[in-house]
């Protein structure tokens, strides 16, 4: 087995002959679209010796789901391949140029960021997704996932190194380490000679202690403790139908929401008409005071660690607020970062959401649920920085590059 | 004194405001121009204290020269201040957007980073440059300079915070760290609460610490192991000339160079003329054996540690190599990653040259000393990044700021 050393040589070469791959790279994911139907049933028996132990462990059903593949789900990675592939080419585009006085030409052009690290956690189909985005954006990749998912990474990633060799890439432009031991994990966050960048998917814990303990560059993405503000002018029924969406069409995700903030002036009316909505899916409120006194005893009282908490569950903080200031207030002290709502008919309480709420995705009248790369257009995305260097928000292609300056001159000195 | 936390929390307040200062950004900056040019005696006074006490410390000349203020260089302060206010405005840029087939209204807009760290070494013109510079792309900035200059720093950065004031902006737009002691700069990469992003200036220990340390993300800058490989097809006139003035013109700043590399094809005429133009200025050659047996023994021997080295001097590290592959070999093993010139005729090795070499600014036929904000036509910079994250090469205003995105809708629900 190669140690994390030896792999990361290996990706740097690989990288190296990736980064002029151009068109190869959209024949090698096509190649890995078709390897991935064709090796379904190995794949599928890989993941069912993976599930086989995680039940013998006691995983629960909800991990289970995640663990599990299915055709539709190789499909999916396959499928993936295909729309990552029809992607434009991020690499080699001139970003901005021009002639200096001098007549030294300066351009300023997309190259890949080197090699990309990626670390896990049950997901399996992750393997497959994050190593077609960086394999277009001309990125070598090192895949580390978790202990649970490591027959059917390991099958995903041979299928997929195969299909990059035969279409005459480096095997080597993705690569998964096979130990799932923390020290694999703290052994990647110490690869300074060799990752450019670090990218963890996961839970909040797993990303936090990745920020903490890396120091190869990190993008943070996922965490999403979002709101929805119900301005005092809002239309009820839009309030609602939206909380109702954000909260419950998938409140596994980082782009649901977790609390909701409504106006005093139109608490009386907005609160029963959204707990009507919330109660078809058997949302748990937990709201303020002065929610309760409008909704009852049914409603949990709320703690001052609901303000704080991604729920990722049918549960929903839910507060009374005196102005959109306070609203503002309370986002920017609870909020990670991620995506915030306003419901809203003023124009001038619209424009001030957007512009203060120091959020990644700032939304008027509509569900944070679109924060994703493909709704904003952007195609495929590895994930959704909550940061603010590098990239924020939807990860595409675009921000797996970096750039360099080519200056062509005929003998320029300064 | 304020702790450095109690600053974070000023500056995180101030930057609040600062995001929505618009024209007024400008203003502050032609008012900081004016308040340096008028408090100029106070600020060269301040600066004779450290002048002194450094001299009765023991400090070398070429120290003494960057500690050093004069009213042309507290000029030189205030033109960049009128400068930087002539930039166009970053922030509010819409980069990208369109209306998505639901009918979202989706931008991506420019934003302030928010507050940005500065650590930096004995020159106090930086104290003024870095300030200004944030402050036009709306940041807060926390200075931590030298010992040194710190009655310089002092004198400057309350003229400035004056300046803010006087104008109807938070002073702690700009504050400075009074302690400068290792303590407060290790407090500053532990700042991650208020700190958005690090930038440490000055020399390869200093940021090679930051790097390692710091738990706020990190802007690398300024590292420059600089090479210029001479072509068998060269100009040898013009390889001489590119040679001179990108090792003589200023020795001691990041884009000089360290290193020339010269093809086996063109060594024996090239090294001759390019040792003569070198001699003009003393110019010390440490050459490999090759190279000592074309140029003679007056030539010291290199030894391995001169190819990794950023002399920063007027020494010379020369090689010579068998081919452009060797070439781009020997960049790769040893560059900073900042920049490098290849000098030929040959319109292939210009292109696999420039595609090929993996640094932020990569010339042909023109001196690696054009690698700067100005010269690039960016306006002012803060440092030239070496890394590949976030920003690659000289970093402008642009560079200071990310990125939101505000989606418009009216109801859409996914």
């Amino acid at each position: 087995m190669a140690t994390l050393e030896e792999m990361g040589q290996r990706a740097k070469s690989a990288a190296r002959k990736l980064s002029a791959a151009g068109a190869k790279k959209d024949t090698a994911l096509l190649q890995i679209a078709a390897a991935l139907e064709q090796n379904q049933e190995k794949i599928l028996a890989a993941n069912m010796q993976d599930l086989i132990a995680a039940k013998e462990n006691g995983m629960s059903q909800s991990l289970l789901d995640r663990l599990a593949l299915s055709e539709a789900r190789i499909s999916g990675m396959a499928d993936g391949a295909r729309q990552v592939a029809a992607l434009s080419d991020p690499v080699g585009k001139i970003i901005e140029g021009g002639v200096r006085p001098n007549g030294l030409r300066v351009e300023k052009v997309r190259v890949p960021l080197g090699v990309i690290g990626i670390i896990y956690e049950s997901r399996p189909n992750v393997t497959a997704d994050a190593a077609e985005l960086c394999l277009k954006a001309g990125n070598a990749v090192i895949l580390r996932g978790g202990k649970e998912a490591i027959h059917s990474n390991v099958c995903i990633a041979e299928t997929m190194r195969n299909a990059l060799e035969q279409v005459g890439l480096p095997a080597d432009c993705i690569q998964l380490v096979q130990d799932t031991s923390h020290d694999s994990a703290n052994a990647m966050m110490n690869l300074t000679d060799y990752l450019d960048v670090l990218i963890p998917r996961g839970g909040a814990g797993l990303i936090r202690s990745v920020v903490q303990n890396s120091h190869v560059p990190v993008i943070q993405t996922g965490v999403g403790n979002c709101h929805v503000y119900v301005d005092n002018t809002a239309d009820i029924d839009m309030a609602a139908n939206i909380i109702f969406n954000a909260k419950t069409s998938r409140p596994s995700v980082c782009n649901a929401i977790e609390t909701v903030l409504v106006h005093k002036d139109i608490a009386e009316k907005a609160l029963p008409a959204i707990k009507a909505r919330l109660d078809e899916k058997n949302v748990e409120i937990r709201g303020c005071v002065r929610t309760r006194s409008i909704l009852g005893d049914s409603v949990v009282p709320a703690a001052e660690s609901d303000w704080e908490t991604e729920f990722l569950d049918y549960i929903l903080a839910v507060k009374v607020v005196d102005s959109i200031d306070e609203a503002m207030e309370h986002i920017s002290r609870y909020s990670s970062g991620h995506s915030e709502a306003i419901i809203t008919k003023s124009y001038d309480n619209a424009a001030r959401f957007t512009a203060e709420v120091d959020s990644a995705a700032v939304y008027v009248n509509a569900s944070t649920r679109f924060t994703d790369g493909g709704e904003f257009g952007l195609g495929a995305e590895i994930g959704i920085s909550t940061q603010k260097l590098h990239a924020r928000g939807p990860m595409g292609v675009n921000e797996l590059t970096s750039v360099k300056y080519i200056i062509s001159g005929n003998g320029q000195i300064r």
